[in-house]
Parts: structure tokens; sequence; C-alpha cells
């Protein structure tokens, strides 16, 4: 029998194709959960000819687009599943017709409550990375991009993710030491920019964000790598840090060239080239789908070693859980 | 007889009209040209079905979004015309049957070769501002709407932009004092965020991108008002300057939410309301229109009273057009 994941998920696609036609994706969140769902915005957008948009879920409710209704495809997610603005826009997305996907660790959850499908992923309690938030995830996007394209190479995705556990540990086990170099030689740092383009935006956006900003009180920005050189460059010196990711598939030139530019007038460079990870099992056309599945786990391990040598640990916050706002 | 810029906007405008349908725009342009585009992508998005997309030229060339086609109206931005990515962009999208736009202070420049229509502004040679940057680009995108849409409001719009010149001046005056008391007040600073939602959000990543860093050198980072309480917000000190654009329309919220909890905090908050703006000429139901068209020049003079208490100049660059990169 399939498992209650599969299950969730298959019903979530099986309503995506119940649609006579997919108007369009909205992909509905807050912090590293909108970053997280705008890898899927950017597949979908690049593999397929439905539109797509992501939103940060207040500005989504406040702004409400007109394309929006019975034909839209609105996907959510919140860790805890109680981000009030996120269960509000699951609300405002079911009450114009659309049909709603929530994602979350908290099965029982509001937001899992307003939204029509569910789909759950289990978190640090050991059990395989495909049920897991990246797993889940993917298998529910390339499970659309699949069932709305007639490319066979979407399904080679999904059987191939069954590898995601494996890839997450030997990644892990790849860049610790790099990782932990780097808490050392950026402890006394109080901003690190990070960079990256396509999907590795995403990634360098929620490092910025919940990473940087949030959890270690470093300050920081996450430059585009074809952004850069239209502005923010300028602020580029000897002793100013950049963390840069180096991504794979179309964009790679985009990052490389921001690299290059750094890198000549900044001591303080840190690559992450996502072409050096280890992609075992993984076919060669569908790399590029796979780094910014594994991209996450590394850079959890920046952190890290950030945390290791500033003496500030993750978990610790001033405002975030301990008042209202 | 109509003007050079009308005629150039009404050919553009038939173009989009003589689609059988517009499938999508997309809005393509690098930096603060981005960001200036970025205001049409907001408004077409909430006020059309059509759906609209942003991109930086470079990713959108790299990406190659499926959508793009015959019935795509591309929409460049480049002031001088020759920035590169963009004028790649442009022969791209052509090639693929896109109608082009392309919007530019330079009539003879390779953008303007590259793309189908051609719409020129001017700048600073003294004309009324209906035929500058604002107020071209606002006849364009209000232009567009209003064929595509029913509601005579956009027509109202279009007439009402006459005012912007009257507009432009008054709230100059009007904000001139503190914009020089912000900059004698936050001159020694090495970081100022800035933050926005809505279509003021893009306004918020100009000022960031282009005044502050490039311009300026001091570091800063764009926040989203919205998305401040995912994990920005947790940087926020009594030593940490925030300039924050407090928007008109549905937004409004989002942005007191965020300066409610910025000032609890900070004690370097520097709001601008835009609702306290001057409006003379522009309809009630309008105003959240003509915001965005207002607030670029009011900005501009906080970076002017950072220039002159800094004694940084706006016009000085260390890489920007002194080196190849």
């Amino acid at each position: 029998m399939k498992n209650e994941h599969v299950q969730q998920i298959d019903a979530a696609i099986a309503a995506v194709k119940s649609l006579s036609t997919v108007e369009n994706f909205y992909f509905v969140a807050c912090g590293g959960s909108m970053a997280s769902l705008a890898t899927g915005d950017y597949f979908i957008n690049r593999e397929l000819e439905t539109p797509s948009r992501v939103y940060t879920s207040n500005e989504f409710i406040h702004m409400n687009p007109r394309g929006l209704g019975k034909n839209s495809v609105v996907i959510l997610r919140s860790h805890s599943g109680t981000t009030p603005e996120t269960v509000e826009a699951a609300k405002f997305a079911r009450e114009k017709g659309a049909v709603t996907i929530a994602i979350s660790m908290e099965e029982t959850s509001p937001l899992c409550e307003a939204a029509e499908y569910t789909v759950h992923y289990n978190y640090k309690d050991g059990s395989d990375a495909i049920d897991g938030e990246v797993g889940v995830y993917f298998s529910l996007i390339f499970g659309i991009i699949s069932a709305l394209s007639s490319d066979e190479k979407y399904q080679r995705v999904l059987s191939q993710l069954s590898n995601l556990e494996n890839l997450f540990e030997s990644n892990k086990k790849q860049t610790l030491d790099r990782a932990y170099k780097f808490g050392m030689d950026y402890k006394r740092e109080k901003i690190i920019y990070t960079m990256g383009s396509g999907a590795y935006y995403h990634q360098a956006y929620s490092f910025t964000s919940c990473l940087l900003m949030e959890m270690l009180w470093i300050h920081s920005n996450a430059i585009h790598s074809g952004e850069y050189f239209h502005g923010p460059f300028e602020i580029t010196d000897y002793d100013v840090p950049f963390l840069i990711i180096k991504g794979e598939g179309p964009i790679r030139p985009l990052d490389q060239r921001a690299i290059d530019f750094a890198a000549k007038f900044s001591e303080k460079v840190e690559v992450l080239d996502v072409a050096e990870l280890d992609y075992t099992g993984v076919d060669e056309d569908l790399r590029e789908y796979f780094g910014p599945a594994i991209v996450g786990v590394v850079l959890r391990q920046y952190a890290d070693g950030l945390a290791e040598h500033t003496g500030h640990p993750l978990s610790v916050r001033r405002y975030m859980w301990k008042m209202e706002y």
C-alpha cells in the first residue's frame, strides 16, 4: 500500500489534473517557506506554459490578483501550519474557488484545515528524506509538471528522488569541513552578502533572511547574480564578505561572472559550487533539478559553522515566539 | 498633432491590441530599470487577468520561460539603451515572435534597434514630466490596461497624468527639509535597511540597489514589509536604521505593522508616508496609482541629503563605467 505522503500527493495532483485548464499557479507562504516554494515556481515557469507566481501571504490577500479563480492552483506552506497570514491566504483562495494545497509538518494545523488538500512531511523523525520536506515537495512539483507535460524526464526525476537520503548524507559529509572553516573565518563579520540566481536565488534569500538575519543576527542581503552588476557591486571592497552559490543549469554563467568580479576585489568570497556536489544515482540531464533539492542541507552546515564559532546558537531569538507582533 | 511620445505609445498599445489574445506580459530589464518596470507588472497583475512577470534580463534569456511566444508582450527598458543583457533579451524575445516594446532615453540605441516598438522619454531637458520617464511609462502601462479593460477609471488615470509635473514639484518642495535632515542624521551609518510593499517594494529595491549601494556605498537590503516578520526583523536593534515607505492602497496595513514593530525597538526609523504627499488634481480613488509615480522623485532627495552630508556625490563610482566586467 502507498504510504500516507504518496496518497496525499496523488490526491493533490489528481485535483490539479481534474481542472479543464489550469489557468495559473500561485505559491503563497512567508519567509523560508516562501523561498522553498519558489523553487517549484521556478521549474513550473521554465517547464510549462502555465503562468506561475510567488507571493508573500499577506500581500497575496491584500493585492487580490485578478487572475485568481476556480482554475487557479494555490500551493501554500507553513512548517507549523499556524502562520496566520498563510492560513488567511488559504481561506481567501478557497473562497475564490481555487484548488488549494497546503504543505506542512503539522497535519492537524489551521493551515491544513483551511486548505482543501493537505500534503504532510516528516521532520527530524529519522525517516527517509523522501518523506521529508524536500522529498515531499519535489514529489508534488514534479508530479504536477509530469501530469501536465508529455516529456518522460519528469518521471525519471520522480523515481530518482529516492536517492535524496543518500545524497543529503554524502553531500553533508563532503562539505562539513569547509562549512566549519567558513564559520571560523567569517565569525567576526557583521555583514555577509549572499548571491545566487535561478532556483538558487531562493536558497540565497532563505539563507539571508532565516539563517543570517533571523538566527545569527548578521546583516545581509540576497543579491541576484544578474542584478549584482546593476548597482549592488559598487559596495564590493577588500573586506566585504560574500557567500555565492554557483548553480547548475542555464544560469551558471551568471553566477560565474559575479564570482569573477567579487573575487577580484574582495578577499572574502566563499563559493559553494553545486556542480562539485555528489549526484550518485541521478541522470546527467537531471542534475540541475536535484541541485536545488540538495543545496539547502549543505547551506545549513555553513550556518552551523557560524553558530559554532560565534557561540550564538541558531535557536536563539529576541522577538520571534517571544511577543505579539 | 500628437507629439512623438504619444505617437510611439499609441503604436505600442495598438500592437498589444492587435494580438488575438495577450497570453502574458514580461517585464525585462536590469537594476533600477527593472525596478521601474516592476510597477507596471504590479498593476497589470492586480487589474487584469493576463499573467505578468518581471525578469532581470540575463536570467530571462538563460531560463527561457516556456510561456514566451508570439502572444507575449515583452516590455524592456534601459536608460541608455545600451545595457548588453537587455539588448540581448530584446533580440531573444523578438526571435520568439513576441511583441517587443523598448523604453529608453536614447532612441538611436542598440535596445531600440533590437525591439519592434520604441517608446522614448525625455530626461532632464526641462520638458514637462508627462514626457519624462515616469510620465511616458505610466501612459504606456495605463494605456495598455485601459485597452484590455472596460473600467473607465484607467482613462481618468491617463488624463490626470498631466498633473505629474506639478505633483513632482510640490512634493519635492514638501519633503526637501525632511530629506536633508535625514541625510544629516544618518550620515555616519554604514548600513541602512529600506522597507516597503506592493508597488512600493520596487521603490525600496531601487533605493537600496542604485542609491544606497551603488551611489553611496552604504550597505543595504530592501525588505518586503510582509516578509520582515518572517526572519529579517530579528536584526532590529536600537541602533539599526530603517527607511520605510508607508504606501497607499490595500497594502498599507502591511507597512503599518512593520513600522510599529521597527519603531518599538530601533531609535532610527524614518517613515516616508505616501498618504501625506500632495495629490492635487488626482481623484480620490486614483491616489493609489499616483503614489508610486511620485515617490521616486521624493526618495531621490533622501539620497541627495545623504550625499550632501557624507560629502560623497551620487555621481562617484569605483567600478561602473570604469572597467570591463
